[in-house]
């Protein structure tokens, strides 16, 4: 799952006890929560607020996969970064690639893919334009396959 | 907020990692948890689902107050139960008194004042009296305030 | 990801306005912690308790992999399955078929791999021979690999 | 619960999926975590990390009470600030008064009494003075007690 490219979008993540679990160290499903934040913060970014695009284009990206490799734990008081890229972009279908960081340590990868739903006719939707072209913009994107 | 009765209720909840944290024990927001599990199975046991309340009557219970003292400290793999009792019932809200309890040792203690909310209208509205009714024949109900 | 045989584990999980998002669905970390849950009451139908296997036995459980897919949508008061297999067994590492059902509907693939670690030396140990053993003995344990 | 003073410390904090439930709105506890995170920001402004404090000097704040009263509802997207001061300071014991903003809007009060436990003995220990005398420099700290 290693990437090569600088990733596209940093965000910063501090853990705290609501992370952690009684192993010490951050509970394994919230790292999808903090990754779930960085694609937030990406797309707000680029100028997308999730709401929004809701209420006003009856737009939702909803997660169909994700393949996760954890890698080290992070742990309470932790500053941790979340880098993302797109590794694909399909006609509805976006894949991101993600990444943990602790410092220069790899906590956590994973590939997340996700579609853009119409939300009154529950059906995906095209990935509108404009989103496309500003994640497509960025130097790391490919379209290609990722296998 | 020693409660003297017998529970209306009682619901069982077993503590997984997801709920404790890095400092060995349940997280102090899980507790709430617990307890909107258990107020949401006692309404339905009363015959109450909380989603047909909204979609079939607009009507949803929203939490207003919460007073809550944290005695001990559960742990991973703890057998706990919620007890709760109604401790008030005015016009449009409800007050729940609810214990976590291990065994016999009590963990936590808490007076959650709910509200009933016209879902369309966003304003408090009348608790039901199908569900007043079967709320207050409960034994250890108590209608006057309780300080 | 589709399983042939019937499943080794079933546990029941509700769903409550805690795993619930803003979408109106269950969020999609949260699939995680049902099969977290099951993992672990699978593990306890076969007289394990984690907390006991760390202290007594220095043996922790961590999450390595996970590949899950995300078919259909839970909505709140859901009453959910999670059907639990074992897909293979290696020296420390599990790696578990879970899905989450509705009734018949499928809602939730996953395979999470498991590795048994050493808490004192922070080192992957031998998955312990009477857990092995136990797990094996169910007829859809296949210790072949899945690719 | 109304406070006059200026908050001694602020904290902003973003709404996002995982903190919002099917009502449309940010769930009850999670109010708890974002009031969590605050109170350890504070701490951290302040010179002390909670894994710290916990490993160097054995010491933990554990939360024994907390009174809540929930004014209006979060939504996803929303950017929040907790605002935080010390109500009272007692020899083991602080209390936090926090409040949750959107803008000029209150969300949220809370009270928050935390007790300073020494990790070894498991018992009350004194807020070390350091603490003490960092959060009692702030100018709306008042040791009375508030009620």
């Amino acid at each position: 799952m290693h990437r090569q490219h600088a990733p596209s979008h940093r965000f910063a993540v501090r853990v705290y006890y609501e992370d952690t679990d009684a192993a010490g160290v951050v509970y394994y499903a919230n790292y999808l929560k903090f990754c779930e934040r960085a694609r937030t913060e990406w797309l707000r970014a680029l100028g997308f607020e999730q709401q929004k695009l809701r209420e006003e284009r009856a737009l939702v990206f909803v997660v169909r996969t994700v393949e996760a490799e954890y890698l080290k734990s992070g742990v309470l008081d932790d500053a941790l970064t979340v880098e993302s890229s797109i590794a694909e972009i399909g006609r509805s279908k976006l894949v991101f690639a993600q990444t943990v960081m602790r410092g220069s340590e790899r906590l956590f990868d994973c590939r997340v893919g996700v579609v853009c739903v119409d939300w009154n006719k529950r059906k995906p939707a095209s990935v509108p334009p404009d989103i496309r072209a500003l994640m497509a913009a960025h130097p790391d994107t490919h379209t290609e396959s990722h296998r």
